[in-house]
């Protein structure tokens, strides 16, 4: 929410950032915004599948003190990958795929965190739902230490798509989940997999549950019983790392 | 730092806390101020040994509109236990001591976190040294997700003395550290056991790394190489639980 984060500003600038593809996190429009631009802008929008908030004005004004005319875009620090050609190009280098599923982590330092755990612990790359997802801003690559630039980060329309084209590719999905008696350890997971984590509130949803080829939980004792999903990545990596002896 | 903290101000009343045994995190005075009540006050200090810091005013505005006459005390969320008398209690209630010793990790968010991870993984305890430690206030308790308040927490004046203690009472001391070529899974931790870890900055101390009984590390690949300390304290509980089989 800082002025150095990348932003643009302004409908007619925005809307040229979308129509040049620049890959855009999102555009936040000033509430009951109207005028011939801003009708122009909501069509740019549509068409590239843009995630949009309106706002007060006030939330505009954090992010600039320029004349932003009710519109701020806020642009993606990477450009995030396809999720097929990803999985090839792993395949072809000779690699055992570790793949990262995250269902709705919409917390931005959490994401961060996972995605430097994610890096230090041998995952090839991360996928994420266009939707419901955390904003991929500079407090993200901050807690990420950088490991945001140094992983392959895969945007998908629906997560059960990906799901099956992971499945057909050869990869087996794994839901981290505590609804199984089974432990994640008692899974072999040296072999190609996808580990799919769901956020603390919605844990993973139902249709990736259930077309999941294992379910497994993480042992734990104490009362609160609840793990910050960032801790419960580490665990369930940490697991995966000392089957593949890495 | 918001209002609602748990707060003392003003030369007198800060005075009195101190006097009346209150577990005081930190006092911070104005720097450059003088009187005679702060002669007294530096007296109450030195004699309770109480953690202080000299500061601008302003930011001791931050925490008070009131007139805090350039004093300010933040009082603990919790009564720290005494460590020797919290292992006893361990070994009588006929548990396997896990005790958690941390070595500056001074990162509030970090303590909290780390904290809520123990609770979940069954660690009995955690020692933290008095100086050199994450303050204990309103956002580790946050953090935390109120673990702090179900774990017992002790603070030492010696870190050293405490892993001698700890030695002696038949409890074996492990140093999570990447300076050793023994994985932490290598290692016997269904036995009586403290686990020492580093904050990200300094890692861990010498003098407690030499007189550990056993060092491992965490497996890693990647290039940065560097995981957050409290998702290290997660892999290494969970190596734990999957050897006690909790």
């Amino acid at each position: 929410m800082k002025e150095k984060e990348n932003i643009v500003f302004g409908v007619h600038p925005v809307i040229e950032a979308i129509k040049s593809g620049k890959e855009i996190e999102k555009v936040y429009i000033q509430q009951d915004i109207q005028g011939q631009g801003i009708t122009e802008l909501r069509n740019a929008i549509k068409q590239a599948k843009v995630p949009v908030s309106h706002v007060p004005v006030f939330k505009l004004n954090k992010y600039t003190k320029g004349n932003h005319q009710g519109v701020v875009a806020v642009i993606s620090p990477i450009i995030t990958q396809d999720a097929e050609e990803t999985i090839t190009k792993i395949f072809d280098a000779g690699k055992v795929p570790l793949i990262l599923m995250l269902d709705r982590v919409t917390d931005v330092r959490n994401f961060g965190a996972i995605t430097r755990t994610a890096e230090c612990m041998g995952v090839n790359a991360i996928i994420i739902p266009k939707r419901e997802s955390a904003q991929i801003n500079e407090d993200a690559v901050k807690t990420s230490s950088g490991a945001i630039y140094r992983i392959p980060i895969c945007k998908v329309e629906n997560l059960t798509d990906a799901l099956f084209m992971l499945k057909s590719s050869g990869i087996q999905v794994v839901s981290c989940t505590e609804k199984t008696n089974k432990h994640i350890g008692e899974l072999d997971l040296t072999v190609p997999t996808a580990i799919i984590m769901g956020s603390e509130e919605n844990g993973i949803a139902n249709q990736l549950l259930k077309n999941s080829n294992y379910s497994g939980k993480i042992p734990m004792a104490g009362e609160i019983a609840s793990l910050n999903v960032s801790v419960a990545v580490g665990m369930v990596l940490y697991e995966v790392a000392k089957q593949r002896k890495i």
